[in-house]
Formats: structure tokens, C-alpha cells, sequence
């Protein structure tokens, strides 16, 4: 079983996955590309994966059998495991707990060769509607503090198979990342009485220089604090802590601004590797010891989709920091993709 | 000029080189390797480097000509600019300063061949003594919040130039991990009156099975919660918060330790690309709104040099938490060093 350890310097938890435990020999290996017989994503190989969780079958086919459109099943390799409970404990100056979770596959499409980007909007909303679904089940489990959906595009950005796919993971305790960004929400909500997000996204349409476009209902925009080059937020206008609150309807907004990125990401960087991650509030059940970060939460957050291109190395420099170096402003990445030839995607 | 920019979600500064500043094509092009004509870290080319700044030249010979064992220089494509001043302004919700820092290359050795594993003990000297003179003269640049080295071995790594060297980078800001760090060992050393780092090495002393070499006065060890697979910790035995005032005599001891710590690593993961990192105290000037992070600073703090080789790739999941998943418990790989057979290093 994992495990999550929990370093009192840099007051972050690890996970040790050590049921994928590796020898060294593994990461000689592993440099190398992985040679599949077949697709485990494909029609007819659903008998090689765990029972489905969820999946859209408008012909009304039976559950692990071909006819889905999108399919949700647990990862037959989970970092995190469903059974068991926590059993939190000290070792010495460390503290460490049972490696519990959830790690889920959103098989995104039947066929091997279409990209996220190629499918229809109505095909990307199904997609969408899984992310929903899942996010709003995952949720009741009280054991879980947050739910991370994420989806890695190419070999370079971590994608082992490559059948278009996202991943689910729900986690026994919330992210460093997260933590931090509730926090900062938490305390400008309680000095001004906005929400930071809402007042970064105004900043970002009065600038005009980071947007790439603006339906009206959705924003796409190059962050003037970019990471990393030709990263894209994407985020509702009105305020909305929760992706799982969006409607059908604005879920099919969503699915054409989405692809419409990714299309202009394609023809600008010829189809780069990327990650793509949902940044929205966690469960809201009450949890032990800090009820007070979620007690405004509605107020608080804003939900978001970060798009990161993986378009350069980290190094030293930025594994010793923590910070990242930026080789692109964001207004130049913005400009590149608003001129786009979309008909250049690939 | 570059710049640097305050997220105020993030509660991070960025950098963005734009002074590097890459149009999509440069991406797609990176990522097959640069070949290059002849090597600008090799005897009989200081001409086409920038002056230098410090080297071991046991011949006596003249600056900038052959005969060095170690050179430091300014990095010709810097990241952050030695001229000009921070001139620190808000863009609407935003912050941004000037890039002004230092970015230096510590040339390790004339053989463009030989690793930083392969240098005998006290050429391994050398080069922590042009580390320690190069910390030592950037700290008394005012404008300066911490100086960082680091090694990238290997083009996975980040070195874009094969021949061994470091960099050193000086920074206008303290960096986010920096902060966090110096911020929890201050917390602990005003409950405790004691070094958290003190705390976590004799921790790990008693636990012994992350102890890779003890010698009396430096211990190697992999710590108990290890980000990544086979990440190493050096650290002093006695406490210690700054690098730069060990003495020659214990650099020679460091540099053995170092040494066999790389041709472990060598052997068991066959020449893995690594990352180095010197984590010492920030420069103990006076800084505007903040001494008081450093005034107990010499109890609070105790340095170390940290090795993390690239084994695993870094997908969406660790982009979007700040979390890692480190497949190998760091037992299991103190247990392999332990037992590494020296002279299968390569």
C-alpha cells in the first residue's frame, strides 16, 4: 500500500507509491518508449479493464461492453487505493498515513487516433459531463479532501498511453498548491469583500494583451504572472466556485472554447505535449480542525481549466526554488494564438 | 530586460527572460539536441567567454588563458541582468520588477570529458571553493536576497552544455521554497529552541534506513519523505547554517563524500541525469520590512546540498497540487547505495 509522508521542513505531504515500488533497473528502463500489442482504451478490450464507473452509451449498450462515448474506469495501477482507512500516525519527527484514495481513467473517446482537440464540441461536453459526474460522487466519500481532475497530452507531458485520456484523483488531503490558493482567496474575500479571481480576470480584460478570446460566457487568457510560456487559464465570467455547478448548456460553451484553444495551441506549437488541469473548490463536508477555510468558500473561489504546454525543462534552478522561468511573455504567447490559422491545427 | 512578476494567487514571483524571448518555432526546434561546433568551457576558447570571475590557477598563469583548474564566468545568455535597479511597481493587481541578478558558470574542470563524479577529491575542492568565493562576493551586493547554486549533469537535467559546470544564480526576492523553509525553522527554533534540520538529521540517524555514509563529519542520507525517487540529502553533522563558512580542510572532506556519493549514484542507475542544489542561509544584510526572518538565523538554519536524480517525469498532477509521486520509498534506495559496487560507476 502507499503511503503519504509528511516532511516538516517544506511542510508538504509526499506520496510514496511504493505498490509501484521501483528498482533501479526500472528507471533505466524507463527511458525508452513503451511498445503496447493493443490499446486497453480501445472497443472490445473492455474486458481488460475494471468494471466501468461511469460512461455515456446514447444506444443504450450494456455497461463494459463496446457502444460508449466516453467511458470512466478505475486505473488498474492507482497511485492511491480505495480500500482502507487512513490510520494517521507519527514516525519521530514525521508523520504518515495510509496511502487512500481514488485514481480514475476518462477514456475521453473510442477511437485511438482523435485527440481531445479533434473531437466535436458535443463529443468534448460528454467529456466534460464525466468530469462532472465523477467530481460529484467522489465528493461523498468524507475520507477525501479534494478531487483532482487532470489530463496529460503526449509522451512529454506524461501520457504512457496514448488513447486520449484524463485521469481522477481524489486525495486524503489537500494539495500544497491548493491549500495556498484557498488561503490567499480566503483572506483578500475577507478584506475586500471580492473575490480575487473575479478581480484578476477583470485586470486581465482591461489589459487586453493576455486574452486569446472571450465569448462572452468564457474567457481564455495568458496569465500576466505566467509559469510557463503559452500557459491558458480558462474561466467562467460570472463567479462560480464549482466546475460541478455548470449546466448542461454551459458545459457545451465550455467544450467549444476548449477546443477552439486547443486548436489555436496546435497550429501555433504543432500539436505540443501538454497538461491540462481543473482548478475548482473542494468538498465542502466539514473536516477536522479547519472548518474555517470552507465556511465562505461559494464567495471565495473561481473555478478555472489550466492549460501548460510542456514546452520547457525544469532544472536545478527550479527544483531547488520553487520557482519557474518564463522564455515567453504572456502578451506575445496570447498574440501568437489569437492570429492563429486555425485550418493549421494538426 | 527581464522581468519579474507577483501572481497574487500564486503568492509566487515569476520570471520571464524575456531578454531569451522564444517565438513558437524556437520550441518546436528544442526539442531535438544543439550540436555545437567546439566547446566555449574548453582550454584554448576563454577568449570567446565573458571575463572571468574567479579561478584556481596553480600555474600562475594569466586571466582568461589556459591553465585553470576551475573558472567561474558570467553566463552570456543571463537570465537576470547585473545592471540597472530593481524599479519596483504595481500593474493594477499585479507586481513587477526589473530582472536584476547575477547568473555565473562555474566551469569545473578543462576536460571536456570528465563528470563531477570522475574529478579527484580535491579538484572536487576547487569547485566548492569557487562556490564558496562566489557566494561570499555576490552576498555583498545589496540588491541581492539569496544566491542559489546548482548543477544540471545530463541533457534529461537541463544541461544544454555537456562539459561539467554549475551555475549561480543571485535573485532580487527570496524564492518560494526559501521561504517557506527559513519560516518553519524559525517557527521551530521559537517553540523549541532547537534546529529543526539538527532535529530531522538525528531523526534519520536513529532510524538508520535512510543512511547511505556517515562519515563523522557529514552524513549522506535519502529522508524519510523524499520527493523523489533516490533523492539524496549532505548535510554537516555539526550545526551549521551557512556553507560558506566551512573550512578548506572540511571541503576536502565534503568533496570525498560528494564523490562517493556520485559514483554510487553512477553505479546503481548507470550515469543517471541529476540535479544538485546548495541550500545555504540568505545573505544576513538588512532587508526592507523583513529582518525579523533573520535574526536568529544562525540558530535557525543548517545547510545542505540536496542531489535529485530525473527519473520520473512530472505530468499534470504535479503541475496542478505542487505534490510529487515518488515511486521508490527512500529506504529502498539508501538500501541499493549501500550496497552499490563502487567500481561499476561510469
Amino acid at each position: 500500500m502507499s503511503q503519504l509522508r509528511w516532511d516538516p521542513l517544506t511542510q508538504n505531504w509526499v506520496i510514496i507509491t511504493s505498490s509501484q515500488g521501483r528498482r533501479p533497473g526500472d528507471f533505466i528502463l524507463e527511458r525508452e518508449q513503451v511498445s503496447m500489442k493493443s490499446c486497453p482504451f480501445c472497443y472490445g478490450q473492455e474486458e481488460r479493464t475494471t468494471d466501468e464507473l461511469f460512461a455515456v452509451r446514447p444506444d443504450g449498450s450494456q455497461p463494459n461492453s463496446s457502444g460508449w462515448q466516453v467511458r470512466v474506469i478505475p486505473n488498474k495501477y492507482p497511485v492511491l487505493g480505495i480500500e482502507g482507512n487512513l490510520d494517521k500516525r507519527g514516525v519521530g519527527i514525521y508523520d504518515v498515513m495510509n496511502g487512500i484514495g481514488a485514481h480514475e481513467i476518462v477514456v475521453e473517446n473510442p477511437d485511438h487516433q482523435r485527440t481531445l482537440a479533434e473531437l466535436a464540441p458535443d463529443e468534448i461536453r460528454n467529456v466534460l459531463k464525466a468530469y462532472r459526474a465523477r467530481l460529484l460522487d467522489l465528493r461523498r466519500d468524507s475520507r477525501f479532501q479534494t478531487v483532482m481532475v487532470f489530463k496529460n497530452h503526449g509522451l512529454e507531458a506524461g501520457a504512457a498511453i496514448p488513447h486520449s485520456h484524463s485521469q481522477i484523483i481524489a486525495l486524503p488531503v489537500l494539495p500544497p498548491r491548493q491549500t495556498a490558493e484557498l488561503k490567499t482567496c480566503r483572506e483578500y474575500f475577507d478584506r475586500k469583500e471580492r473575490c480575487l479571481l473575479c478581480d484578476l480576470l477583470r485586470q486581465e480584460l482591461d489589459m487586453k494583451s493576455g486574452v486569446v478570446r472571450d465569448d462572452g460566457n468564457f474567457v481564455v487568457f495568458a496569465p500576466f504572472a505566467s509559469r510557463y510560456p503559452f500557459e491558458l487559464r480558462i474561466t467562467p465570467r460570472r463567479h462560480l466556485h464549482d466546475f460541478a455547478l455548470q449546466s448542461d448548456q454551459e458545459l457545451l460553451q465550455l467544450a467549444e472554447i476548449l477546443k477552439n484553444t486547443l486548436q489555436r495551441l496546435s497550429a501555433v506549437l504543432r500539436d505540443p505535449p501538454y497538461n491540462l488541469v481543473l482548478q475548482t473548490a473542494p468538498p465542502m463536508h466539514e473536516r477536522l480542525g479547519r472548518p474555517a477555510l470552507w465556511n465562505s468558500l461559494p464567495y471565495d473561489y473561481h473555478w478555472y481549466l489550466e492549460i501548460i504546454p510542456r514546452l520547457t525543462k525544469t532544472a536545478g534552478f527550479e527544483r531547488g526554488t520553487g520557482f519557474t522561468m518564463n522564455p515567453t511573455a504572456p502578451e506575445e504567447a496570447a498574440g501568437f494564438l489569437r492570429d492563429a490559422d486555425l485550418a493549421a491545427a494538426i
